[in-house]
């Protein structure tokens, strides 16, 4: 398997088009990788469409947005594609920690800098530099495109949007980790992959990234007000502060009564997708 | 816990209504069981709404549908509760087998008559005599219900609706098995739970009950062309054929390209909601 090379491992007819899963041999991540992608009806007569890159949160794969989010019927109203990468590097040669919230499943959508991780735990350079030119060369793709993600994935959303200029048209979260550098689950996961230096931390904090005056596209961020995380870990009301002082165009909603689950996403992922649309063209 | 306490296992907002579970002591079962319901905002102010029963297919809990369908969002549109109960009597006690069509995950909706299966196996009447009875009196519904199923749980509502005459306003079913009594899947569990005398099968067989004149309430059938199981065990063309042949209220759809997944279901489910919806008052 070359490394430009997509070999499709299934594909499941899905709202008038197609729920695929590809493999493929990833050079930023040393390994080879699973992701899926929803294509609309109009893809599949090869009418280049517009696409939603969704990053997961801890313990995932390519898999659980899939089954569980309920995007594609939304997607394939809008002539949307779906792009969802999976959330570490895998395989059994890469390292791994005991941990839920470490290593595989957990892989931050950093760069890592510090051994045993640097190897394999490539994340950003693997979705924004390898990935993203791989679907859109291979797949009937317009080239368009907005991102999201929930939890560590909100937290990889916001970090591409805000660093990767004008490569994403908007950008929205469900729960995002806003601001790594200061909850639990961001300070272990840096320190791990970025090292002790927390000036090293700041490239992949989107709070940070907002402060140092970073341009961000186009903004929404629902957060559930009964989320077991939000108030140790995801520090929504700081991501409220600095998108109001730096103005960003931002909604950040709260939503009473939710938590941090698929349940949750599946309420208001029609919101983000149509949120999207406004924003992509074709 | 006594038979007709009902415990809180867990309980999720999801679309402005809540996803639960619960516990409780089943006492056609001989076993504690867990099932899932999903009530609408309409329910949570206590205003009474009409039900649709979710049977689930082979190797399924209640938590395959309560995840993968996506219906909350359709039922809590048309201020429908869901109810949602496992597939099989469960815990250590319960005699199993190492297949995956038979035993635990796999108990086919009927009264099990052969040992060592009668204990616990009585699947038909856990459905119709307890559980509907237990959340028309326990849950904010108006006693209105209509049933849907998936495969084994397809064969399982289409035999509940043409026996329980009158209780259900409508009845749909994703690639149900048909005719259980001439497909490898339904011999084997009925020759299991209910001995070689096939006379026995036939009150289990939907095609058989409505050969018997058995009345049927209003139908709605998708079948996925590309399902593995369509050939060998669904029986899709003898349902269509006795459908006609005795002249029932029958819609039955066969989807080109859609496979046997919940991919298939979450793609339809809308208009199988929409339909019971339309016979259920309140």
């Amino acid at each position: 398997m070359s490394q430009s090379h997509l070999k499709l491992v299934s594909r499941v007819r899905c709202f008038d088009g197609e729920q695929r899963r590809y493999e493929h041999l990833s050079e930023a991540l040393n390994c080879t990788m699973q992701f899926s992608v929803f294509l609309p009806a109009q893809a599949l007569r090869d009418e280049p469409v517009a696409s939603v890159l969704w990053l997961s949160g801890l313990t995932c794969t390519d898999e659980n947005f899939s089954s569980k989010s309920g995007a594609q019927r939304t997607a394939a109203q809008l002539g949307l594609a779906l792009i969802i990468p999976d959330t570490s590097p895998r395989g059994d040669d890469v390292a791994d920690d005991d941990a839920y919230d470490f290593g595989k499943g957990a892989g931050f959508y950093v760069n890592a800098t510090q051994q045993p991780w640097a190897k394999h735990y490539q994340m950003y350079d693997y979705i924004c530099k390898e990935l993203i030119d791989l679907v859109c060369r291979s797949l009937p793709l317009n080239g368009q495109m907005s991102i999201s993600g929930h939890s560590m994935g909100g937290h990889g959303a916001l970090v591409m949007a805000l660093r990767e200029t004008d490569r994403f048209a908007s950008v929205s979260a469900f729960a995002p980790i806003a601001h790594p550098s200061e909850c639990p689950w961001g300070n272990k996961a840096f320190t791990g992959y970025l090292g002790d230096n927390r000036e090293h931390w700041h490239a992949y904090d989107a709070v940070e990234l907002i402060r140092s005056g970073q341009n961000c596209p186009p903004l929404l961020v629902d957060q559930g007000s009964d989320d077991n995380f939000l108030a140790e870990q995801l520090n929504f009301s700081t991501l409220r502060e600095v998108a109001d002082e730096f103005k960003l165009v931002a909604e950040l909603r709260m939503q009473q009564g939710y938590d941090h689950s698929y349940y949750f996403i599946a309420s208001f992922i029609e919101d983000h997708l149509k949120f999207h649309k406004s924003y992509l063209k074709g």
